[in-house]
């Protein structure tokens, strides 16, 4: 048996709902992983996240490895003793944060070397090294191989390149992963939104072989049109037989029409990072808590979820923790907005068993700003 | 029977533990409460803050009728309902805060006037607004008179006129409070440092009659060691039959130095404060988790506590939020500070009821300083 076991118990058009099993736990699919870059789940305790439904989390390889330091996490046990998140965690391999943290990254055929955005050091990220650093030292249970992504929009020319270097270290970090009885290791399509760079790059991971492949390179500026376009032709490229995880993404309406074209797994800061800045998500669209509007409205965010930042607070209340600064806003709002995205994945995981997923989505765009409250986005 | 029902169940010296009943819970004393401002226990939840063994929070009525606005308040059910806290609420009076929030603070026998920090606007916070504010609009169960309270050091004659300004507008308090059901009112000594007017206050406010008894205008200045000596003399000037409260202290060494002078009710808002800026309290003083020398302590803060923050995290995972700034850090600090409160006056009420404060005192003086990694404060 492998390092994980994913089982599709139900498929609605190209949409799908199964579960992944691991040594830690179970995953069900589809499902939306809140982003604990630092170790941390910001302003949430790990209790909070896992009480919102939460099967596994996100953790930054980058990051951690600046601060407090990969080896220093080791020595203290590993990333999850470390967090106190004893459940499934998937770490990223360092790709995308070395490209969006500094403009002294410098990418070569062996590694990408790059400034700490703390202290200025210089620090270098080959895949092997990365491997090293999420399987050996923080201990992850989803590994990702070392990547190079680029910004939209790029020239053909620039994709190809960025992909076919993916494509070699992919082969770098499959041989210096080897086999792992509880550990596995995801393989990313990179090529933009180019169709033929998309198949070439899943052609080149397929014949080294993942336990998982996500979609690497989207939410990168392309927007929303240009993203689920990519996906129609992109998603299928990738083996029905393993988890599909669309990376970075995103606010609702993404991972609903990603999960309608065949992907299983996301993450995204949006819900967290919105949180910290007054914003909750609702099914109608994101509502902004420091509205006056809001100054008296007993109601609270959606009372039909059991977390009790979404049930057991008014807004009112809400808006007067976020107008004056209060920490408890941020901690309510990012809880929840995790919540919010843990229903949200959990309708439709539902909405796939029950073969309606069409009318799932159809009821759920056409609710998107139907709410006065709430902007469309 | 008293709104407040306050039984002494057993004396050790001049201290004293018991319990103060009241229509919406139970208060053991001594009591530490845990100062929610502006209607929200800084980065807690409520569920956190009764979870630590709080009986009663404090509400600060210059924060809530500055924002959101005690009319606003009281349109949304009241500080209880709004703040989702559904036992006792202590709220100050407005004195000590007109004090120190504005340096435009005037004073005259009818009211004093002050400008909002948050805007500027020019309020009158009069003994009777005062008592409708904290009675009427937010609905404290603890109501405490308006006072002037002096900052230290003060001439005799400005503290003997703040004390009987306070004292006439002590009786203005009781006349607008009258007679409740379910509600408390508590007078305030004043007179600084000065024996022979904290002696003139607490007759004045005893002549008058009221629920219970402030020490005011301490903890502003003069030192643990003058205010000990101000406590040596002005706590047996108040009331045996009824609870005194020293306002606005302290560190864990005044609360105890304070019990055994017969004090039994503290607010500070030292333990969040300092959770906010890194600082953890322990028995043995205050620890800086921004010091490298925790950067691999596997330690918890305190596992003998049931509180998730001091048990459940190693100070090295600690120390690396401080350090990175995740809001986690300060919410984890701020949870356990008020839980080491908490458990110091579980342990002050053991020791009195089994008759050996004396013993805890002296072994709690000794242990100061003992541990190299606290300061010995």
């Amino acid at each position: 048996m492998s390092a994980l076991d994913f089982v599709v118990a139900a498929r609605d058009g190209a949409a799908r709902t199964g579960r992944i099993t691991m040594a830690r736990g179970v995953i069900e699919t589809p499902a939306f992983m809140p982003v604990g870059t630092a170790g941390a789940v910001k302003a949430l305790t790990m209790d909070q996240v896992r009480a919102t439904g939460a099967d596994i989390i996100l953790g930054n390889t980058v990051h951690l490895m600046l601060r407090p330091g990969a080896e220093r996490v080791a020595r203290l046990g590993g990333l999850h003793r470390f967090s106190g998140w004893d459940r499934p965690i998937l770490t990223d391999s360092g790709g995308f944060q070395v490209m969006s943290l500094s403009a002294l990254t410098k990418i070569t055929e062996e590694a990408a070397t790059f400034a700490s955005p703390i202290d200025g050091s210089r620090h270098v990220l080959s895949p092997e090294r990365s491997i090293a650093i999420q399987a050996d030292l923080l201990g992850a249970d989803i590994v990702m191989q070392l990547d190079e992504c680029v910004a939209w929009p790029a020239a053909p020319e620039r994709a190809a390149e960025a992909m076919r270097l993916s494509a070699r270290w992919a082969a770098r970090c499959k041989t210096a992963f080897g086999a792992r009885p509880t550990q596995a290791l995801f393989g990313i399509q990179q090529g933009s939104t180019f169709e033929s760079l998309r198949r070439e790059s899943a052609e080149r991971l397929i014949e080294i072989g993942f336990d998982g492949y996500a979609l690497g390179g989207l939410a990168v500026g392309e927007g929303h049109g240009a993203m689920v376009e990519t996906l129609d032709f992109a998603v299928d490229m990738l083996p029905a037989e393993r988890p599909r995880y669309l990376m970075g993404v995103g606010k609702p309406i993404d991972l609903v029409e990603a999960v309608a074209r065949g992907v299983d797994m996301f993450d995204c800061v949006l819900p967290t990072r919105s949180g910290r800045h007054g914003q909750a998500w609702t099914r109608a669209g994101p509502i902004n808590l420091k509205a006056a509007r809001f100054a008296e409205d007993e109601r609270p965010l959606d009372p039909t979820l059991t977390c009790p930042a979404s049930r057991d607070y008014s807004r009112a209340y809400l808006h007067h923790l976020v107008k004056s600064g209060e920490l408890l806003g941020q901690v309510l709002l990012s809880w929840h907005n995790i919540a919010l995205y843990q229903a949200l994945m959990s309708d439709l995981r539902a909405a796939i068993a029950e073969g309606r997923l069409e009318a799932f989505r159809r009821a759920f765009k056409a609710g998107l700003g139907a709410d006065p409250d709430a902007a469309s986005s």
